[in-house]
C-alpha cells in the first residue's frame, strides 16, 4: 500500500513555517507499513491543488491533504478533493450544527464563512477535531482514499495519532515496519558504504547511510508480518555490521557521541575538564547538550587570548614562542593545563585557525591540534579541516570526542 | 519565472530530517522575483527521481534539486537530471583533479566511489563547495535549467547565499529586487507587529517578520526598475521603523548580534571575558563564531562544578551557600569573578536550571540568572524561560549579549 502526502500552503512554499505536519507523518507510515514515496507541496490555489491530487490519486492509494481546512477564502482544500474525485461538494447538517453549537458554547458571533467548514465531498466521512473547529476527513471513492487533516500543529498530531492512525492500522495490510539507527565514527560515508558494499543491495532489511560532519549514521529497517518477526530479520544485519566495522560503530538509536563519551567516562566514575581556544566553548557547550553531564562534566577554560594559555592553563611561554599557538606542543600544554587546574581525571584541549582570516602559509586556515591528557599520559593530534569558519569548529569538536573515546577504549 | 524545489531523500519523506533546506530556498525566491508555485519531495529512487524532474521540467522555468549530490550509491541526482533532460552523464575532469587534491591534502584514502562525484549531466556547469566534497550544478538546457544543491545545510546555504544567489540575480526578469533586513531585540513579535501595524500591509516594500529566539528581524523587500529606485523605496519605511522602535532596533543586514556586541566593545577599547554554567560554553563559543572576536574576546571559565565556581571565579562559598549556585548573587561573583581572573574590562556570567533535571519548586527547570560586570559595576538579573533545555540555554545566552549590550549602550 503506497500513500503521498499533499502539503498545502503557501506559507510553505515561502519557507515562512517548516512543514513538520508532514516530518510527523511521514515518520508514522512506515510504522504502519505504508510505503510512502513522494510528497508535494502547493500554495493556496485551486488549480494547482487540483492538479496535484490527481496525480497523487494516479499513482498512490492513499493521498493525504495537509491544511486549507480553516474558514477563510484561502481555505480551498474541501474544494479541490471534491474536484480531483469527481464528487459533488454538500453541506454535512451534523457539522454545521456541531459548528453552530461550539460557537454559541464558546460565546463567538457566528459568520457566514464558518459555514465553509461544514461542506466535505459527498462521499467523505467526517473526522472529530476536538481541539478546533474544521473536522478532518476520510474520502473513499472506489480503491482510492483521501484523507484531509488541519494544518494547525495542535489539531494536526492529536487527529493524527487518534483516528487516523487507527484507521490505516486497519487498512494496511503490510505488516509491520521496524528500524534501528547504527552510529558510526572515525570513517567517512564512502568508506563505510564500501566496507558494507554486501548489505547495502539488500531489500528487507534495507541499510541507508546518512552522513554528519565526522560522522556516519545507518538506518536498518525491515518490513514483517509482526514486530518481533521484523525485529529477527534486523539482528543478523546488525551483527554483520557490527562484525565489518568494529570500533567504528559507538552506539545504536537515539545516543549522540557525547552521551557516549559522558557514558564511558561516567561507568569508570572519571571526570572531564576542556580548555578550548579556536572553538571558543564549543566543545563545552556540545558536552553539557546531555542532560546530566554535571555528574562527569566539572568545567574548564576558554583560552582565547594566550596570555590565558599561559597563565591559567600553565602553557610554557616558550613552547608558545617556539611553536606558536597552533601547535602540538601547545595543546598538549593546554590539555595538561586544564587537567591540573580543574582537577579532572580527563581533560580535551583545542587550538587551531578557524578562519577566515589569520591563516599563514604555515598555518593555514584548518589546521587544527587536538590534546588529550588522561591518567596514562598526554598525546596531541593534528587535522587540517575544510571548509568555512562553522565547519572547521563543528569537526574540532567531533574529533576531540572521537579522539577521548579512543583512548578510554584503548582503540589505535 | 517560475520555479521548483524537487527535495531528495528517503530520509525526508521518513521524517527524520526536517526540509529546512527547502524552506530556506522557499524565502530567497520571492526576494528574487521568481514563483515559487510547486515542490515535490522523493527519495532516493531514480525511476521516481527523473519522473519528478521531467513533471517539473514540464511547467517551470528553474527546478533546484535538493541533495542526493554524496559519493555513495543512494546518490542519484546527477544520473537523474542527466536522464530528465536527455543528456549525457559526463566525467569532469578538473572535480576529479580538485578532489584526488583534496584526499592528499587530508590524507584520506581514494575511494572509487568519490569518483561518482565528478560526474555531470553534459550541459552542467559545476559550482565550487568550499564546504564539501560534492560540487552543486547549474545545467542550462533550451529554456530550462536545473539547478543542483548539496543537502547538507553547512553545504547548501553558504551556496545558496553566494554562487546561486548571484546567478538567479542576473537571470531574472521582474526588475530589482531590493532588500534589507532589520534586526530587534529585547521585544517579542507579537509587540513588534503591534507597534509597527500600519506598516504590514505595505505592498511595495513588503515588510515581513521573522521569529528567532528573543529576537526579531523584519525583511523589506522592494521591486523598481533600478537599484537606486527601489533603495529610495526602502528608505522612508526603515526610517519610520526606526523611529517607531527606538534602541530595540540594534543592527541591519547581516551583523548578528553577538558582531554587534563586539563592535561596540571594539569601538571603545574594552575586552569581554565569560563565566558559565548552564549554558558550558554556549555563549563563548556563540561570541567567538564572529571572525576577529580575539580583539576584544579574552576567554572565559566554564565553571560547571560549584567547586570551580569557587575556587577559580571566587564566589564566597557563604553565597553559594546561603543563596545556592542559581542565584542572583553566585551570577554576580561569577562575572566579578571571571572578569579579575580573565582580566578583562567587563564579563557576563549565566547560572541556571537548564533541565529537564535538576529543577525545584522554589528554583524550577527554566530559572537562569545572568550577571554583568563592568568597569560601573556589576548587575544580575533573573529571568524565567520556557521551553527545553536546548530552548533555555540559547535563549541564556541570548538575553545576556542584549544584557551587556543595554549596559554599553545605556539603555535602561
Amino acid at each position: 500500500m503506497t500513500a503521498e502526502i499533499v502539503s498545502i500552503g503557501t506559507e510553505l512554499l515561502m519557507g515562512q513555517i517548516a512543514d513538520t505536519n508532514a516530518q510527523a507523518l511521514g515518520k508514522t507510515l512506515p510504522e504502519l507499513g505504508i510505503a510512502h514515496l513522494r510528497r508535494q507541496t502547493v500554495g493556496d490555489n485551486l488549480e494547482r491543488m487540483v492538479e496535484a491530487l490527481r496525480l497523487a490519486l494516479n499513482r498512490s492509494d492513499i493521498v493525504f491533504t495537509v491544511g486549507g481546512l480553516g474558514p477563510t477564502q484561502d481555505d480551498l482544500t474541501r474544494e479541490a478533493i471534491a474536484k480531483a474525485l469527481d464528487d459533488e461538494l454538500v453541506e454535512d447538517l451534523h457539522i454545521t450544527e456541531r459548528l453552530r453549537k461550539l460557537f454559541a458554547l464558546r460565546n463567538l458571533p457566528w459568520t457566514e464563512s464558518q459555514q465553509r467548514q461544514a461542506m466535505r465531498p459527498a462521499c467523505g466521512c467526517p473526522v472529530d477535531n476536538p481541539n478546533g473547529t474544521a473536522p478532518g476527513l476520510i474520502c473513499e471513492k472506489g480503491e482510492k482514499v483521501v484523507i484531509a487533516l488541519p494544518g494547525p500543529k495542535g489539531e494536526f498530531v492529536p487527529m493524527l495519532e487518534g483516528p487516523i492512525r487507527e484507521y490505516l492500522g486497519g487498512r494496511s495490510q503490510a505488516g509491520t515496519i521496524a528500524s534501528r539507527m547504527l552510529r558510526i565514527v572515525g570513517m567517512g560515508e564512502s568508506l563505510v558504504e564500501k566496507q558494507i558494499a554486501e548489505l547495502l543491495g539488500s531489500e528487507n532489511p534495507t541499510v541507508a547511510p546518512y552522513a554528519h560532519p565526522a560522522e556516519v549514521h545507518l538506518r536498518l529497517t525491515a518490513r514483517a508480518g509482526s514486530e518481533s518477526e521484523a525485529q529477527a530479520l534486523l539482528q543478523p544485519v546488525e551483527d554483520r555490521i557490527r562484525e565489518i566495522l568494529g570500533d567504528a560503530l559507538y552506539a545504536t538509536g537515539d545516543t549522540t557521541l557525547e552521551a557516549h563519551v559522558l557514558g564511558l567516562l561516567k561507568d569508570r566514575g572519571q571526570t572531564l575538564a576542556v580548555a578550548e581556544s579556536c572553538t571558543g566553548g564549543s566543545l563545552g557547550a556540545r558536552i553539557t547538550n546531555v542532560p546530566g553531564a554535571s555528574a562527569v562534566f566539572l568545567g574548564g577554560v576558554i583560552s582565547y587570548a594566550n596570555e590565558i594559555k599561559e597563565r591559567l592553563l600553565s602553557v610554557h611561554p616558550g613552547v608558545l614562542m617556539e611553536h606558536g599557538a597552533v601547535s602540538a606542543e601547545t595543546a598538549k600544554g593546554m590539555a595538561e593545563g586544564a587537567k591540573g587546574l580543574i582537577g579532572a581525571d580527563w581533560a580535551l584541549s583545542i587550538t587551531g585557525v578557524a578562519g577566515p582570516g589569520g591563516g599563514t602559509e604555515k598555518k593555514p586556515t584548518g589546521l587544527v591540534y587536538l590534546g588529550c591528557s588522561g591518567p596514562d599520559g598526554t598525546v596531541a593530534e593534528e587535522h587540517k579541516f575544510r571548509g568555512n569558519r562553522e565547519n572547521v569548529r563543528v569537526r574540532s569538536v567531533q574529533m576531540a570526542l572521537v579522539l577521548l573515546r579512543r583512548r578510554l577504549l584503548g582503540i589505535p
